[in-house]
């Protein structure tokens, strides 16, 4: 490969994304591709720094565009220093949560709208994934197994407001059909890896 | 008046426009307006926060586009805080540096461009000044007054990029002339807040 390839991964929290990525990693790896794999938010000193802002309670204040901004801006550093230059290398980039969880979390769940996805396609300069794994799974689903796993109790509220999150995803989904490819969440995690090796294998075949 | 009204101090560190700035809020005060008197970068305990995240020396990896970003985040909780609630009370909000200061020096500065003006555009959600007052000094002779108070000495490379700041500052008052009012800052304070006090006082009388 002369250029490499962007694999971005998204689906709620227990969705079992972060398994899903790293049992494609060690595959891919095995295949004998140099896999480069991180996560959002975070993914630099710097973009850890700007999170800390964003999750210290002391600053409650903080305005829901702010908080939409300073996201973005780690997102821009991440670009930067690990996800722009490991392309450039040809490496194949892995990537737990991107600018879909962006547009999901704070432009419906906050009803911040469209304001989400501009400043996202300014942070990251067409820096876009060639193919999301949408691991796809209702928030109820979700809310069982962390509650399984000893989560807190889910309130009606949150319901609501995962749902609205979970119908973003789709609407996502429908509106970037090339993009992003949606696998049933509701199974084994064996299951789950088996579509997942699948569309990755395609994805990077087409482009090798 | 039934809605505030929104001006901004523009120009080169040195030119005195602080002093301008704080001289108009007195006579205005004095004339029975409310006047709110801030200052950009900061303006707020987050975007101070954020400021800090810019400033720290240990930070020397952050991208260009990132820091570009993050001015506009704190300014985003800046506009959030004090500037929108400030206007719709009815309040003269005089600031101290706004969105153009971000065009002239990161945009033009560094050289990132337009992107600079649309991340501002999102941040300030349509809250711009009416009126812009720009203390138009060369910086060679900024950096006369500064150099005279003691101040570093002065690199060629620093008056070409202040030059090109200064130049970019020309640009926008040339592209904004309804709202963008220059001032020859070369005379001594009390001239220059002579014009400052005409401009103002037109400005604000238009309006009433």
């Amino acid at each position: 490969m002369s250029e490499g390839a962007f694999i971005s991964f998204e689906g709620p929290d227990g969705s079992g994304k972060s398994t899903q990525q790293r049992l494609l990693g060690e595959y891919l790896t095995g295949l004998g591709y140099s896999v480069v794999s991180t996560r959002e938010p975070g993914g630099t000193r710097i973009g850890e720094k700007i999170r800390d802002l964003t999750l210290d309670t002391e600053n409650r204040e903080m305005d829901a565009l702010t908080e939409a901004m300073l996201y973005a801006s780690s997102r821009a550093q991440h670009v930067a220093e690990v996800i722009r230059p490991a392309l450039e290398q040809g490496k194949v980039v892995l990537c737990d949560r991107y600018v879909d969880s962006s547009i999901a979390y704070q432009g419906c769940g906050r009803a911040l709208g469209g304001v989400v996805a501009d400043i996202n396609a300014l942070a990251v300069g067409g820096i876009m994934p060639g193919l999301t794994i949408f691991i796809d799974i209702p928030p109820e689903t979700c809310f069982d197994r962390i509650g399984r796993c000893g989560g807190d109790r889910i309130e009606s509220e949150d319901i609501v407001y995962h749902r609205r999150v979970y119908e973003s995803y789709l609407e996502i989904a429908e509106k970037f059909p090339n993009r992003v490819k949606a696998v049933d969440g509701r199974r084994g995690a064996g299951e789950v890896q088996a579509d997942v090796r699948a569309i990755a294998c395609g994805y990077l075949g087409q482009r090798a």
